[in-house]
């Protein structure tokens, strides 16, 4: 393969652009890219964005985006991953230059959310969650709040614990967001504003989840030699729906996606010197970092407390202020990761925000709930060889899931709930979720019959009503089928008597 | 680069699957082609599709395919370029196997439409238009109309004779589709059925439109050497307005395209013995030929009347019956394109449907309205090189289109019309639509004010209202200036006669 190597970046500031279109703002970033090149001349233009058509109606984007640009004529693509679209048609575009077809590339991804109410915007995002879990009333958060609660309880940590790490996260990235000129939110925020913010899915509050914003992000890719080199890139997918994996608390597709990554760059996790990760919500931080192999497992959240994740900290992640804070164009994302890591490495950011090592970084960026995600590693050509290529995350054979269960009713284990408090059209609020492991090693996604709290680990019973699976604590359901042996009794009685 | 081939092909039948998802069809098509296969192995999975969120609500459809397929775990992309998306992705996972990334890769194409109304379809895929082509209510069919006016204007072609060719063109790729298991139309049309049926847009009749389908098809590609090689890809895009292309009766976008395919192939048009042409409109395939360069420019029509394109014929197009007969499930048709081709050069056909000479062939796909086209070479590795790379085609710089006059009025040229019968909601019909070229170099697409027919090339008067261009024709106009002047002159005699 040839080497593949990064020209000029560009962005446009994230946040709101009522009055632009996508491609206009896609078209913004582009120029910017172009202008930062040593040569404005490319061969070829490669978009990304997750769901133009959705969520503005702007279809055959790749013609559109090559012809405002002046560029008609070109070969121009469009590639779609859902969120990480940004972080995958660098990819396509890497492979194209890699291959020899085209010396110099553009690559821009973008997405304009804003204009939507959250209530639409929310519905295409749901889009992406697989057909049962959706229609079970499964949104992006609740299911990252599943994750998340699930993560809490193999790192061991309690209900408070979780909370002030999770807070720790979000204050840091409103940090790193507030010295970043492109950031959406240019303001830091302090453990207050967190404790007092809302819980969206129990135990995610609103600073826990990246916002919806309108932004687009460009770089150009070249086959000749400049200062920042892309060292590896990886992808990796998963089962589409979250109960058909063997794990809840990592993310087998970014395993796969971090493992080929460091193949090709022939690195291992520590060389890495600071990330760009998908912090969609606060703790896929932590357990991208873990899955990355940054970070031992279920010990990330150690790294955030010490504050080793901090820009002047040893291993610095989210400089931009990630998803959290610079803003989440979902097409954009994984594009804007890489536009950052870029700046750091060339050192074009302002002091207050320059991480201290820029030699090699990585990139992680999640597509839909964690099933297509990508990883990309970023280098100064001519950085000295680690001990070349090692990665010891364990990775599962994420293809042979167990098909939904039809048993009646049985116990199991709650792997992970949440309180859904803003639920889906037609759902009551709040809306309890849960993920109950049953013995035949089967996951189900069900509905608690009464929206009262849990206790991750606990036992559970489990019945399906038609198509819903719904769950109550046996307690509750001894109570209830005492109730119910009663009223038999009494009705046999009644019978008894009847009949006399 | 390294060398590419094809292993494994298949195909759903195309038609209506009412009963069955996107990603059903796509499953379909994937497990036929990997049966197909020397081995079912694959490193990764891309897959093509225009529009499934708007069509069917399916988004993710990667993750959605990989895990359908039972291949969780390995990368999964989706490429899209509108109509030529199925050609698309074939392009970058070709890419993605010659850098030497990946060897052996799944490429899979699909769309679903027959569930909707046929004008929620309509809608769905004019939104590929350029917005104020669009909002003139131009639908693809529209525009196809008047390209289609511009090459009989261009060649030479009356009336009635031009409906003669289309008809042969119809004729023909019906006959072909009746022998093609796999072909959504079965049986064979005569000129009376052509002629009987409606104008959608004249001079197009229901026969010269491809149908709305629901479909798949799928290949495998692998470095390693089988029975047939993509020797050349070629990519090229267009100003996504049709009113600003230099000329109406050529693609632009189609010439870069072949020219790029035939260089990376060392190539020329006098090697291609059969061709697969994206005939959504029958004279598209005439066009398509010629910018292939494989027929004389403004000649094409020719070879339609001397029976040369028939299977028996000495270069058969679209031997399948084309995106006419066999059906057009926008995402899929690219890549159905290439599976034909692979058949016949195989001889997996059946004898009455063997093109003759099978040793290399062309593909052309066609995004939008012609804005974002492929061109791919198949050959059987082996076959004697002919005199190398030659490719005469004029090729514009597509570029530097001008901005819309904003002149209130003035004479023109009727580069092309149509009468719309169906035209969009909110339209009178039929919906008269011109192309007209001003002195200024520039061409408006216009409303005409009376429904009445008209000539290309005729002088016609433009002017504007709000957004919206108006032609009449002259004698039309002086008519409607004389009574304007008469009713003034009324008005001053009756406003003097106040005044005394």
């Amino acid at each position: 393969m040839r080497e593949v190597f990064i020209d000029g970046v560009g962005m446009t500031k994230f946040g709101k652009h009522l009055d632009r279109s996508l491609t206009d703002l896609m078209v913004e970033a582009a120029n910017r890219a172009l202008k930062d090149s040593s040569t404005p001349e490319i061969e070829a233009i490669f978009i990304g964005a997750q769901n133009p058509e959705e969520f503005t109606g702007e279809a055959n984007l790749a013609t559109n985006v090559a012809d405002k640009l002046g560029l008609a004529g070109i070969p121009a693509y469009r590639v779609e991953t859902a969120s990480s679209s940004g972080a995958s048609v660098l990819e396509m575009a890497f492979y194209a230059v890699a291959s020899g077809r085209y010396n110099r590339v553009l690559v821009v991804a973008g997405e304009k959310m804003c204009h939507l109410p959250t209530s639409k915007v929310t519905k295409i995002l749901a889009e992406v969650i697989e057909e049962y879990e959706r229609n079970s009333g499964a949104s992006m958060v609740a299911l990252a709040a599943m994750v998340t609660q699930s993560y809490a309880h193999y790192a061991g940590l309690s209900k408070d614990h979780l909370e002030k790490i999770l807070c720790k996260i979000a204050i840091k990235n409103h940090r790193n967001g507030a010295l970043n000129p492109y950031a959406q939110f240019q303001k830091e925020i302090d453990e207050e504003t967190y404790f007092n913010s809302r819980f969206i899915s129990y135990p995610l509050r609103l600073y826990d989840c990246a916002p919806i914003t309108d932004g687009a992000a460009a770089l150009v890719l070249t086959s000749s030699r400049t200062d920042v080199k892309i060292s590896g890139i990886g992808h990796g997918t998963d089962t589409i729906a979250v109960r058909h994996r063997v794990h809840l608390h990592h993310f087998n597709a970014a395993r796969i996606a971090a493992r080929e990554a460091y193949k090709m760059a022939n690195r291992s996790p520590e060389d890495i010197q600071f990330a760009e990760l998908h912090d969609a919500f606060t703790c896929f931080e932590i357990i991208g970092a873990e899955d990355m192999g940054i970070f031992e497992e279920g010990k990330g959240w150690k790294m955030v407390e010490k504050g080793i994740t901090e820009i002047d900290g040893d291993l610095p992640i989210n400089p931009s202020g990630g998803l959290k804070s610079r803003g989440h164009p979902v097409g954009a994302s994984g594009l804007a990761q890489a536009v950052e890591i870029v700046w750091q490495m060339r050192g074009a950011v302002s002091k207050e925000r320059q991480v201290k090592r820029n030699d090699i970084a990585l990139l992680h960026s999640i597509g839909g709930m964690s099933n297509n995600n990508v990883v990309a590693i970023f280098e100064k050509p001519g950085t000295p060889m680690g001990k070349g290529f090692f990665f010891d995350r364990k990775i599962e054979d994420a293809s042979k899931h167990k098909k939904d269960p039809i048993r009646v009713g049985e116990f199991g284990i709650l792997d992970a709930y949440t309180i859904l408090n803003v639920p889906p059209e037609g759902f009551p609020s709040p809306l309890v979720l849960g993920l109950v492991s049953v013995p035949s090693g089967h996951r189900v996604l069900a509905r608690a019959l009464n929206p009262i709290t849990f206790k991750v680990g606990e036992r559970v019973f489990v019945s399906k009503e038609e198509d819903t699976f719904y769950f109550v604590r046996p307690s509750t359901l001894e109570k209830a089928m005492l109730t119910l042996r009663r009223n038999l009794r009494k009705l046999k009685l009644s019978l008894k008597w009847r009949l006399r």
